[in-house]
């Protein structure tokens, strides 16, 4: 049993894990940076240190963490999600320090974080991947060999950037020589070498991943899968559990052969197996594990009843699993939503600043983890979420209308969030549907309206009401 | 299908209807008192309206009500509980004028008011009553008859008053006389009539409730039991589900015969049966049945996931049950703490006042339905009641530990509220072993300790963390 754990993270996910331990009697010690004096973490944890320096860097430096954690006699570190979650040199620093990492095996963490080499052992142990060219395209010809044999379309990739760059979607034999010529020369200006890759493009396929829980004596289990499709250039903003729309087989399998792949490589601590789903054909694709807690486990907190954080510390002190895959229930449908500091108006920069007024939703099946309170000040050298709403109920339909009633409960006032968004989105019937694809807020983004600050429009009583409330709590 | 419907109450209550009607896309009316001008109820309705003059009239004012729901185009009325809930004129003349009583029949509400009648009628559905005479004792023989039919211990009641006076706790017959004759002079003296009764006498039995939902079509379900033993001068403060210690078999008989019985009756809406349960002989007594939607519906909410008060608004348009018995599920245990705004240090006096910090716990398993905010101006005409915190684990142990973090972190500042008897009530392993009975709070409230505000007791670092938040949040 620890008898006292430090947490290497900040702002919400911070103050998760001091819940966590509070709850199993565990000591909580909290690191900060000179900018996070007042934040939330530091409040609730049982001791906190200073982190003197750089705002990033004092989350980061990895031997001086360690150092406080034995100096005040911690047993174990969390790092959270994000800054150290996902370094392997930290987990084993800790190991060789004799501080117990609250995660997977460091030799997990290395495997997973190299995409190529996760992508092989997936493809060992039997889960598909997206089919692709095996190494760097030679030329034109080798393009089109590779493309008849995936079948189109496909979407050439630069090997050595991202961004788009160097990047175009091919769908017929025809188009191929000059997107070929044209993304070889692009990646040859932007990243100084033309290689390409070509993989099996996916138009708009559901992104969908599956919660994975193991412990040190090889048992692995599901949480069920969640759908975090509601996305924003890459970044989740919305995700759901379980998905709406994905039909059974589609889920047993997919979650049947993680927990097979786990079981064999003997993962501990929890996971996430990312895929890419096309509805249409039935396929799914691996893409990634991440090898940590997630941002949006508390959805599956709220359809299991289990406890991740928990469990995570529990399996860290050598417990077993204390449930078998069987005694696992599922019960309704859950989704987070993330709040966000970012102006929605000025193509959703992040907007730090002093938080002047703060109403929590309440009622039934609303679960608030958020970071901050009403006049903290929201540092501007971090993530932009501040808070995270999630909701329950016994079916999709009424889950999306509780969200509805939900986040226009919710008031945040002195910094512009994404809650107009989550207002729009949640009306959205091609939301509600349930049908939607990663590129939903790409397709439509520019259909939604963002108004000033205050300013009301009078066609939406929704929105009205909400706003009334805003106005109410703000003076 | 309700379009619009009235809320005829305030505080959380009246926001909890309202969101529930938000939900299902039915517009709310909300009513108010001249001083309930910045409740919450007011701002989160679609239309709010004022009942001026007395402010606690201005919620018992029917027929100005059932005017004003007429005029503003409402289908229906909800009392929530308290005021007008539990009123058979009211829920009648709601029929007369076409405005549907969002709850149960006027007979039942009628029949289960009077108490007398309530008993007679259990007994005769099969259900277990306190044993005692049938009418007033006309002297010692006849006291000392029934006592020994009954058999002892025995409690003498005057058939006219109450708050403990003439009534006395017989244990054995050689005590009956003198005990008999000073209940009888002390019942003269209060009520000037001394006529007494005489009942068995429980001592420290648990208060056990059964939720009931039946609709217009003769189904009846439960939705299991709640342990309401947690009280100070018969008030309610604690509520949990299931009862940690309420055997398989006494809990299988009590809502079986819960049912069985309002499937008799044709009971319609929500209620509850109230009951007193020995766990020595296992015996259990039917007390009173509360013809409306209780204040602790939240924990069974969160047990069996069904929305109680969009349940009653369904039933109420005329929709069958949308579950069977079989149907519900019930997973892990949930505790309701009720947040009063009173003085502990003062006998628990209700102390109304301005709310100068408020910040509400969150995390897994935390649902919080507040009637207040910061800066809130709390009335003294009402309620002192002023949030619910429920709290869900999956086992008992951890609904306590999560409930011991959760009401650490509770900060409510500028009035003084019972959260310092929470945090020792959550700690007392008297409460932990689930072994308590309706005397629990009246043999430890002598034993525990109210620190004035700010003061802290240097052994308790519990009390200590979270006093450095409210500290924190207070500046």
């Amino acid at each position: 049993m620890f008898r006292k754990v430090l947490i290497a993270n900040r702002g919400e996910v911070a103050v998760r894990i001091i819940r966590a331990c509070e709850e199993l009697g565990i000591k909580t010690v909290a690191i900060y940076s000179e900018v996070d004096t007042r934040s939330l973490h530091v409040k609730k944890a049982d001791e906190a240190y200073l982190i003197p320096g750089d705002p990033i860097r004092a989350y980061l430096d990895y031997v001086r963490i360690v150092d406080l954690a034995k100096s005040v006699g911690a047993d174990a570190i969390h790092p959270g999600y994000g800054f150290l979650a996902e370094n392997a040199d930290f987990a084993r620093y800790c190991q060789k320090r004799g501080i117990v990492f609250i995660g997977p095996k460091p030799e997990h963490i290395e495997l997973f974080g190299d995409k190529v080499k996760a992508k092989q052992m997936m493809q060992k142990l039997g889960i598909p991947t997206i089919p692709g060219s095996p190494e760097p395209l030679r030329n034109y010809e080798d393009a089109l060999h590779y493309a008849r044999e995936i079948g189109f379309p496909v979407i050439l990739k630069s090997a050595f950037g991202g961004g788009g760059r160097g990047m175009r979607v091919v769908r017929t034999p025809e188009e191929l020589p000059h997107l070929f010529e044209s993304a070889y020369r692009e990646a040859e200006t932007f990243f100084g070498k033309g290689d390409l890759f070509l993989e099996k493009y996916l138009d708009d396929p559901k992104h969908i991943e599956v919660q994975i829980l193991g412990d040190k004596y090889g048992n692995v289990v599901h949480l069920g899968e969640r759908d975090c499709s509601i996305q924003r250039k890459h970044q989740k903003i919305i995700e759901i559990t379980p998905c709406p729309v994905l039909p059974p087989s589609i889920r047993n399998k997919m979650l049947g052969l993680s927990v097979r792949a786990m079981m064999q490589v003997g993962y501990e601590s929890a996971g996430t197996l990312e895929f890419l789903v096309d509805l249409k054909t039935g396929e799914f694709y691996f893409i990634e594990m991440n090898t940590r807690l997630q941002v949006e486990h508390t959805i599956t907190e709220m359809v299991t009843g289990i406890d991740i954080v928990e469990t995570m510390i529990r399996i860290a002190m050598g417990e077993p699993l204390p449930f078998m895959q069987n005694d696992i229930t599922f019960r309704g449908c859950a989704i987070e939503f993330r709040i966000n500091a970012e102006d929605p108006r000025k193509n959703f920069a992040p907007a730090p600043g002093k938080i002047t007024a703060y109403y929590s939703p309440g009622g039934p099946g609303i679960r608030m983890d958020a970071g901050v309170y009403k006049d903290y000040v929201i540092p501007p050298y971090y993530d932009s979420m501040i808070a995270k709403m999630s909701v329950w109920a016994l079916s999709w339909e009424r889950a999306v209308a509780r969200a509805r009633r939900a986040i226009d409960e919710f008031v945040v006032r002195g910094v512009p969030t994404n809650i107009p968004l989550h207002r729009q989105v949640v009306r959205d019937p091609d939301f509600i549907s349930g049908y939607f694809g990663i590129r939903f807020l790409e397709k439509k983004l520019p259909t939604y309206q963002f108004e000033i600050e205050g300013e009301i429009d009078p066609e939406s009583l929704a929105l009205a009401a909400s706003a009334a409330i805003a106005a109410y709590y703000g003076l």
